[in-house]
């Protein structure tokens, strides 16, 4: 556990929750602050655990997943996944540990408990719709990503300077666009991303056969053609690189491409507007301003 | 998560937990004490599910665990496993939530989550221990079980109530020989227990292979030619009900099961002698007094 949390990531919603505070006069210590914006990284270690061993994804941040590890060092396949499970629990405690053991006033603690378990609810119930399927992919996507990433981190981050509700309000409509763009951003990646800069192989979601809104889109406007290729190669683990390569050339053509980058600029130029507006203070306010640039051009 | 948290089990450690409360005078309404009680019950389901994937155990309370009855339900095992791990998680997010939901006085509620979080902590150490392998059978039974089953929840009932640290390790030391006690118990009804009772079947810990105390204890007391018998049975899962039954003799021919009732009693008395002398209010200590002897003495 302590070896995946290390070996990367982009650290974005433990910064998000970090400045998201000192958007008022939070009044904390900077190691108390850190503490327990931290909470939500340990909280993203326990949900890539087990959704990794959910998807049976053997990879992750460049290294193998935990499951993988621990198979490798157990010499069995259960043994390995039963490890990950429990790496993957163990997380969810320090999670909740790094919150109640802070020096956060008692209303602040409970406020940020709160937070860390809607967003549980909210990602597991996003998981669920996704193993289960047939829910639109946005809706999944809200659930399953905006929730924890952006959203959650932020309000996380009001809860601990004690925000208002009209505060937090302000934060959250800013979180859930930004959400949603850096999911369709990751939708790009991870069809046209670069291995190297991701830490996984090109084209994994098509092989994976993954329905994101971007392939969504891709096949409602394909034509019987394209769709034939798009389709039989999406979910096709063993599919060629030839294959992938024209899947591919297949959301670009309809446009699907094109269409999701104009979308992701719109919801960031909506995120960025949403927080002109609420009175937040300047510290905290440059980096979430930055960071919903940064995040909607990213390329991992 | 709602059938199998509603399909039976002994309600222990929510009963546990607000009893534990009463032993003082806590103040609190009583709707309010008995919602974060359940947090344990709920911390509980969350452990079983997830345990029943690690061991791929497909019976729980009598009836199929959580991971079968999804696997059949969705005729898919690896997404029978993930709505397991995911219904797991769930029950986890909702533990936290009733204790941070209530109208709990903010310092009990994060002194609660506080155990909360211990007994996660406690519990997936002990889990760890026993897929690892290696550790004495006793030191992961107190922190697999124990933890979690008598320790904890007293700890969460003095937290609840608002106790001071005296009292509260007071109730801890009631709470960790009783829960030596039931494990104790538990590994005799593993062996000894009747299948309709216990919802699982008769000598599934002996088919299982499960190292506990009181398998330990019959092995280091066995002859050449009785070590044979049980070893032989020991882990293999199509073992023949005569030889499971030969198993069972030798745990009775070497003692082990005469001794471990013994043991049963001295923690027993032992937890009871504890509370004796705490200071505790009548109230609860009834019930604390009669749990103990109901849980060294029971068939399920």
């Amino acid at each position: 556990m302590t070896e995946l949390t290390l070996r990367g990531g982009k650290r974005v919603r433990p910064a998000l929750a970090y400045h998201a505070a000192y958007c008022f006069d939070h009044g904390l210590g900077d190691e108390c602050l850190l503490d327990a914006a931290l909470s939500v990284e340990l909280l993203q270690t326990y949900l890539l655990i087990h959704d990794d061993v959910m998807d049976e994804d053997g990879e992750r941040r460049g290294g193998p997943s935990v499951h993988v590890a621990m198979t490798r060092q157990t010499g069995s396949e259960p043994r390995g996944r039963s490890l990950a499970i429990l790496a993957g629990d163990l997380g969810c405690a320090m999670a909740q540990e790094l919150l109640v053991a802070t020096t956060l006033p008692k209303e602040r603690a409970i406020a940020a408990m709160r937070e860390l378990v809607r967003m549980q609810w909210e990602v597991i119930q996003g998981q669920l719709l996704d193993v289960v399927g047939g829910a639109p992919p946005a809706v999944v996507q809200d659930a399953k990503t905006a929730s924890y990433t952006t959203r959650g981190p932020v309000r996380l981050g009001a809860a601990l300077a004690g925000a208002d509700a009209s505060a937090t309000a302000c934060l959250e409509r800013y979180g859930t666009p930004l959400g949603q763009a850096f999911q369709l951003r990751d939708d790009l990646l991870g069809v046209f991303g670069k291995a190297a800069s991701l830490g996984k192989p090109v084209g994994a979601d098509i092989r994976a056969g993954k329905r994101t809104a971007l392939v969504e889109e891709a096949l409602a406007e394909a034509d019987e053609s394209q769709r034939a290729v798009l389709s039989s190669t999406l979910g096709d683990a063993a599919a060629s690189d030839e294959d992938v390569a024209a899947a591919c050339r297949v959301i670009e053509e309809t446009g699907a491409r094109r269409r999701t980058e104009a979308l992701i600029d719109q919801l960031t130029t909506e995120a960025l507007a949403v927080i002109a507006d609420c009175g937040l203070r300047e510290e905290g306010l440059s980096f979430l301003r930055g960071v919903a640039l940064l995040l909607a051009d990213r390329d991992r």
